[in-house]
């Protein structure tokens, strides 16, 4: 009305859009500094001055995000949207002023002032909403979704306490509450209005509307849900998508309790500990063990975002039919997979749809995306839990079973046993479900985005690739990468390549010798397995293969020295905190480390490092200056994996198992690029039926006998351990792969010594690296699985 | 270094202050508008434009707190401490800008751009971190402090939870966690650099440094605390000084503990609770249990603010003989009393100062005020519970005592009767240490700011004032508004003055309409008792009165009913939520305006309203629409009472027992000029000896038993209640003192009438307020007890 008008008139007054000049940024900078950090003008840390830079970054990305939520309001497409219950981000300064085109900009105004960009940039702490693999793939594809211009929105928890940090006390992991709220976080915009109100518990009633019977759930406990929207900018675009994070707050508006108790203090206590409820992101990263605050957080992040939807759907569309038209849903794994049973809630007991309507509706909304291959990686929830804390949601659960089974019946006849197997209240063997629908599912290879791990983390190695392929635009386009094969054997690019290396690893040098006191030689391979500690990841077989290593040095003489290859082997990975063997393997690192580091006659040619608390600011420091990278899973048992690719992408060699996507990796650079080894996925089942009779190899039983005669100490903490790889317990065949393993590491050796050689291997892999861009996994998806389309913000 | 030219020279670029024209303050707030509050400039809500609006204002507080902070720093002036656990700040918006001088600036830009200052300005949430009384005076301290240029600071808590909202569900008194932080505080300025540990539970052991023995605690929690800074801008100069409140905050500096468990979201779970620790504040303003909790609090608070405290000093100073040269600690109330252990253990264990000198400098820098004349008022915490959670504490309290009582044998001799009494272990006799230390007692007269309770609140009547006193020096000058007097008679300020509280009777009358449907004359005396509900503050007898007045309306005849004075009366209070008898006084409030609001046989004659949740925003726009005040307690009970000090400033006149500030009151303005009624106090103790031979008057008894009958409904639930003010039981003398007080309202109601006596009555109480400003009272606190002088940042 009126007011707008005047609004408008006064909004005259305003330049449209920030200004990116030198001067305007330098202003920008230290009003943030004075007036947002509230320090003085003249004396400011470098702590101050990155919170100031980050505000000034911030001012400039809700400009485009605005304007892209604006433009798809507009718009009106059909929408993704990507419901994960973790996100692993990172540090996000960089990666935003890189896609926003505008980092160069700023680190010349900062010099100006006397402040370097990089070094301001190592003031932010990560995000690390999530565990591993799956959490930083949930970042990439927000990374890609938003540079492809896809209308798509991010949904997940804003944990308050993020994965634990890893800190090492005598060699052993302990955990610390990651509070990285403490410092404020620039990145989020909180929408203290945008909230909604999440039930529990309760009952639920039989009530007539309008002559219908209908289910009315009255819920025990009410917690209210509040939005913090992290901007996700693209690359090259001006569309910046959303991420929204949930947070648990006080319930005010919807209140239902107000007290009458002498008691208050009380009250308000128990009443915080239900609001607490966002607060700690569950530190495992496969298995979960039903715990009813995990279910909460759950059904919290679930509930929220199916309101969120349903309230913008509702917002300009009356018909429920028209809802799959405009809503696609992506579940990042099972953690998220009460959304299905919610929208069926919602549209059968709030819209009133009839069941096959709203069934119908499902169907053609759904997709999921599952992550791990091994049963334990599937969430079960009792039954009993589910009931009581979800009572209506459970009575649908068992709905849809019966449904469902009535229509199998139509279809297999009454097969008791298939029939059993596929029953989905109880574990349904996914073998079952594929014969009758192999439509539904489908692989998908998975990718990582070269924004963040190229430009952002390798400068040097991004610089190269441009130049040598004449353009920048391989980083929204990833299949240009391909061109590097041409120059493979270029002795130019061979020089130039290797000095990028060379700078990387003299950076990941001295993080160690910071770190932990210890100098490397530069000439050596940097040797690096870096991920979550698993058993089936096979850190073990890393430590053995060292411990052998170790051992053969010890032994030679003079001479054969010279002709050792030197390394530096490097381990880094968190432990879930009740994972007994990991941690383990952790403390038989420190000490075989403690062991060779420390032993004079060993010198240069050997040396091992962990290094704590992995994380990804970690890992785009290590990933560039690896030469080698070791991916060991015991074949079968990796359903992707995504570390392969980020060193793959910086032109690291892989030692590898064929399992996940190194197989296809073969594919795209051929095995001679790579050293493969180890049993096939197919060769593993064969070799577990052999058992008892299953031979290991002397090498192997000697590196184990060492652990277990005390040689590093601590016999009787490693004695588990020690067990669980002998004899029929070594269910991950470390034993049986251990020979091809080490052959594979003598070729890796034997390339090392040959300089062009292994870079010409470097330049190959990065070359064919292109299939690994999650750019192109999510064009996937959207073509073959949500049906969207790009919706791009205009300038 | 360089660093700082090169920052100073870019500093050339800025303005050095933000400008306070038309068109920058619109810029500014449309920049909030897009850029803080991320909201599109092209639809913003009211509660948006609020925030914009804070945030704008915040940029202007934060330069000038800046800028004495940095004229404190360099001047280092002995500064005074006010440690207060509770401060009721209530809104800051208008208060800031008025003190800042720029309200009219942005009621302007504001209009401009189509809204309006007030109705941004309501927008705002209160700030209740306190109970009453005592909390109030500390936030109007604070103004005065600040206004008179004292270089002092503050130090309290954040607590979450503010003061419980009151809500009424069917008359009863239910209570609401008051989440206040949720829609975001833009009047604080997080200090995340500013933390401390604070210790809990744990050992003492003995140690050895230099060859000393000395204590040392070794604790078994450690919470850190952060420190949130609320700058408070003093009026008609540059001095904005600082009240630092407190938050526990995970501790991740000072790490104690990583945890290595299995369970490690329960360890997360537990510490959390741990930190939970300043999230609630407790309702009670005058008792408290001795909880765990509440002690927590106060040591968490005490501890930050005396590490800051020494951080402070020793930054500059080398020599604690220096220490009560620049400092004075100020505890409102018992409640921070532990910083006079605190500080004794800081010298002697971490200082390693003697005891004679520690004990020297105590001497010299605390001072404390009590706001009780009851015991119960006093704190008492159980030895068990303190020698458990601060071990090292209760060891030196009885060292303090034993050299006490030394000390005092000395001085007195063996007079063990005396001597037991006077252990300050056990519960002291006040008189007793009086009669030995007379000097150290001090009357201080308690006092409200002018600017809060009339310039903020009543604007009408400040301009008014200031029109008629021909300045606005009043302002800063309290002591200029005993000009009014010269005027008392003027028929032309009469007029202006009628009209003035005309106005705030029209808003009060609105917001009552809104608030519960009633419609209520302008004609009628708004008669008003707004306060914390207690027995001795006798509520209960203003409803009896009030019963009274309905019963002998009832019974007059039409001719009669003509005579009579129409009045509203207003009660509001809310009633600590285990303090059931303030509970009952409350329904029995509402049943009893239920049945008079309802009858038409009264109409406008009489009206009951019971105005739920009274707080400071409350409290501003009720006090400037009453024509008459009640302060009801039974002489020898209120300390001092502030509530009546803000009527009067108003112009209310006072219908009061001659108890706390009342009789300061009559000093100033005469009793002729207020209706003073019952029994003195030495009269008080008289009248409680008598007990059951007390005679009470038998419309009183008339009254209590229209109660007992059930004449209003609930006759079982109020028995308590009557049982409590008949016979014996009558501790506060409603009985005795009932015809006196019935004889007040005549006196009222007769004056009532003659409205020329009325208005000169009126215009004589606020031109003889003046005493009554806290202006006054920080005045002879910093003359007298601090021993302070003003540093005045220069502009
Ligand atoms: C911090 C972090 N953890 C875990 C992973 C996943 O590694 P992998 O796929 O090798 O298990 C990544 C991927 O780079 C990562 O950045
Ligand atoms: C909200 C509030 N509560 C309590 C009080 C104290 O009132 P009294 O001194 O009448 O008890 C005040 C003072 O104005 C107040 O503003």
């Amino acid at each position: 009305g009126e007011r707008k008008g005047q609004a408008e008139r006064m909004l005259g007054l305003m330049d449209v859009f920030l200004k990116n000049d030198p001067i305007s940024l330098q202003k920008d900078i230290l009003h943030h500094v004075e007036y947002t950090v509230a320090r003085s003008r003249f004396s400011f840390d470098d702590f101050e001055a990155y919170q100031a830079l980050a505000h000034s970054v911030r001012d400039r990305l809700i400009e485009r995000w605005h304007d892209t939520l604006i433009h798809f309001k507009k718009e009106d497409p059909k929408r993704v949207y990507f419901l994960s219950l973790e996100f692993l981000m990172g540090r996000s300064l960089s990666n935003i002023v890189i896609n926003l085109g505008i980092r160069d900009q700023f680190a010349d105004a900062l010099s100006q002032l006397g402040f370097d960009f990089e070094v301001l940039a190592e003031q932010e702490g990560d995000a690390c909403l999530g565990n591993g693999g799956l959490a930083r793939l949930s970042a990439c594809q927000m990374d890609s979704l938003a540079t492809l211009d896809y209308p798509a929105v991010g949904y997940g928890l804003r944990y308050q306490y993020g994965l634990f940090r890893q800190v090492i006390v005598d060699g052993f992991q302990h955990e610390q509450p990651d509070y990285w709220l403490n410092f404020g976080n620039p990145w989020e915009i909180e929408r203290v209005h945008i909230t909604y109100p999440v039930k529990f518990y309760g009952t639920v009633t039989d009530e007539f509307l309008n002559g219908e019977k209908c289910k009315v759930w009255v819920p025990g406990e009410m917690v209210e849900a509040v939005a913090y929207d992290n901007p996700i900018p693209g690359y090259g675009t001006r569309n910046t998508i959303n991420l929204r994070l949930w947070a648990a707050k006080p319930s005010d508006q919807h209140d239902m309790e107000s007290f009458n108790t002498g008691d208050y203090v009380d009250a308000v206590v128990n009443r915080q500990r239900a609001e607490s409820i966002s607060s700690i992101l569950y530190p495992d990263d496969r298995s979960y063990q039903g715990k009813e605050l995990r279910l909460k957080q759950q059904y919290f992040f679930v509930s929220a975002s199916v309101q969120d939807i349903f309230r913008r759907f509702k917002d300009t569309h009356k018909k429920f039919d028209e809802f799959p038209e405009k809503v696609a849903l992506q579940l990042n794994d099972t953690h998220p997979s009460l959304a299905i049973v919610e929208v069926m809630r919602v549209l059968l007991d709030e819209e009133h749809l009839s069941w096959h309507r709203a069934w119908d509706i499902i169907c053609k909304i759904f997709s999921f995306t599952t992550h791990t291959v091994s049963p334990e990686g599937l969430e079960k929830i009792p039954v009993d839990l589910l009931g009581n804390l979800l009572p209506r949601h459970l009575q649908i659960i068992y709905d849809i079973n019966f449904n469902f089974v009535e229509e199998l019946k139509k279809m297999i006849g009454l097969d008791y046993d298939r029939l059993t197997r596929m029953s989905i209240v109880e574990e349904g063997a996914v073998k079952d479900f594929y014969d009758l629908w192999p439509h539904k599912f489908q692989y998908k290879t998975n990718g990582v985005t070269q924004r963040r791990w190229i430009v952002v983390s390798n400068p040097s190695l991004c610089a190269l690739i441009s130049k040598w392929l004449g353009t920048e635009a391989w980083i929204r386009d990833i299949d240009l990468l391909i061109g590097l094969r041409d120059y493979a054997t270029n002795a130019e690019l061979h020089q130039e390549w290797k000095m990028v290396k060379k700078v990387n690893k003299i950076r990941l040098a001295e993080y160690i010798e910071v770190m932990s006191g210890l100098k490397v030689s530069l000439d050596a391979m940097f040797d690096v397995q870096t991920k979550r500690i698993h058993e089936y990841k096979r850190q073990l077989l890393n430590i053995l293969g060292i411990i052998h290593r170790y051992d053969c040095i010890k032994n030679m003489d003079k001479n054969d020295r010279k002709k050792v290859v030197p390394r530096v082997c490097i381990i880094g990975g968190k432990a879930a905190p009740g994972y007994e063997i990991a941690k383990k393997i952790i403390k038989l690192c420190h000490v075989v480390a403690e062991r060779i580091n420390n032993d004079n006659d060993i010198g240069d040619l050997l040396k091992l490092v962990f290094i704590p608390d992995y994380n990804v600011s970690v890992a785009e420091m290590v990933i560039p200056g690896a030469d080698l990278s070791q991916h060991l899973s015991t074949a079968g048992h990796e359903a992707s994996g995504t570390g392969s690719m980020k060193f793959l992408m910086n032109g690291c060699l892989l030692l590898a198992t064929a399992d996940g996507s190194t197989i296809e990796m073969v594919e795209e650079i051929g095995q001679d690029n790579m050293f493969l080894f180890g049993a096939k996925a197919h060769e593993v089942v064969a070799l577990r039926k052999k058992g008892p009779t299953l031979k290991v190899p002397l090498q192997f039983s000697r590196v184990v006998r060492m652990i277990r005669d005390g040689h590093f100490g601590f016999e009787d903490y490693f004695k588990s351990l020690c067990d669980k790889i002998e004899g029929t317990s070594d269910y991950f065949l470390l034993g049986a792969d251990f020979m091809s393993y080490l052959e594979a590491q003598a070729a890796a050796d034997k390339a090392f010594v040959d300089e062009e050689r292994w870079t010409k291997m470097s330049i190959l892999s990065a070359a064919g690296s292109g299939r690994f861009s999650s750019d192109r996994t999510i064009q996937e998806y959207a073509e073959n699985t949500w049906d969207i389309q790009p919706c791009r913000c205009p300038f």
